[in-house]
């Protein structure tokens, strides 16, 4: 499903293509912009072509089907996410602060990529279990690993009290993540409300203030 | 969709089906209890026939459709979770022992009706704009109610901070719930685990506890 083919694509009348990594990436944004743009994973091989200028045929081609280029934005997406998370660990922060900025991170990749988490649950339970164990292994171990790592160090520096690292992924995760799965709630409930940066920006406020007074031993301080 | 015809149902042979109040519970615990086995909201009209021991042409004389059939058992969940918020709200305990009992409530909840936030994710995007409202009114907005009061509550007790409420609705849910949207991501990552009682308290108690700490006064105690 994600065999990589290096070699130089049929040419596309019209279309410019050029080298494998220059149309895969391009399949790749027409995808992502697709889905933004709708607000959902809803696209066809059609749509995809139409928006990146290249034929269909080469998203079979570079990844074998839809599913395949869905999987494959999800892990580019994932590798971001990942490699920030990785800067962040290697940063001299005390555990309080890089916590913050992780649980910021996490709603900024959500905001900025709203159809993610939606992909992330397709992926899971839809794509079959061969999709479900690559999403695994390049998106949720290494994010649990991380926080794994960070609320260790916490507890060693003396600022976090000892907590189930598995049920502190589920319960982060799912705070930070609601926001953008329920936005149609949001809107029936709360009123049009604008979506937009300053939103994001309280709703981490709110998140990272919550999960770190969670956290913190007794006595510690934020 | 969920129109109420308060009539004798036409019998169906060798079913014993009587009135209407029966035939209708009848369908809606078999589609419940199909939804629970099968870990997904994917039924067809057959199989609730077949379950029920009913005629599906019942499910749409009832309920419209599939759909109607959804959301009448979303409906009546949603009237167990928002009667126990209501009898809870009454108790004469403090803010802080309320949220506890809450959160633990919800946690119940999704335990026990592993369904239901697909079900609401399902009826607030893709069951069209009716069921939508009908979800937000019946059960959103009354869950909203009632942590704003219980917020306002603990702030006048001097238990809480003061807590953005529609910001505290999606923290709290998205905990409570990512230990069961994620269950496929959770037996991949972390192994075979099983699903049980005991995960489901500790889960609690983990929730709990972050969220109180999350939300007391500083200087105030769990």
């Amino acid at each position: 499903m994600t065999e990589r083919v290096d070699t130089v694509d049929a040419p596309v009348p019209g279309s410019g293509a050029g080298r494998t990594p220059v149309t895969k990436s391009r399949l790749v944004e027409a995808g992502r912009a697709l889905m933004i743009e709708r607000n959902a994973v809803d696209f066809s091989l059609q749509d995809v072509a139409a928006r990146s200028g290249l034929n269909s045929a080469l998203v079979k081609y570079h990844f074998g089907n839809k599913d395949g280029l869905l999987l494959a934005i999800l892990e580019q997406d994932a590798g971001h996410a990942v490699a920030q998370m990785r800067k962040l660990s290697g940063r001299d922060m005390t555990a309080t602060a890089k916590l913050a900025a992780h649980v910021r991170g996490v709603i900024e990749t959500y905001h900025r990529r709203p159809y993610m988490n939606r992909l992330v649950h397709l992926a899971m339970h839809e794509l079959g279990p061969q999709a479900a164990d690559q999403v695994a292994q390049f998106f949720v171990t290494p994010l649990v690993a991380f926080q794994r790592e960070l609320l260790a160090k916490g507890v060693e520096t003396g600022e976090f009290r000892p907590v189930e690292p598995v049920f502190f992924y589920h319960s982060v995760i799912g705070a930070c993540e609601h926001l953008f799965v329920s936005q149609a709630a949001m809107r029936r409930v709360f009123g049009e409300q604008a979506f937009d940066d300053d939103l994001c920006r309280r709703y981490s406020a709110h998140v990272v203030d919550l999960v770190s007074r969670g956290v913190l031993r007794d006595g510690g301080e934020g």
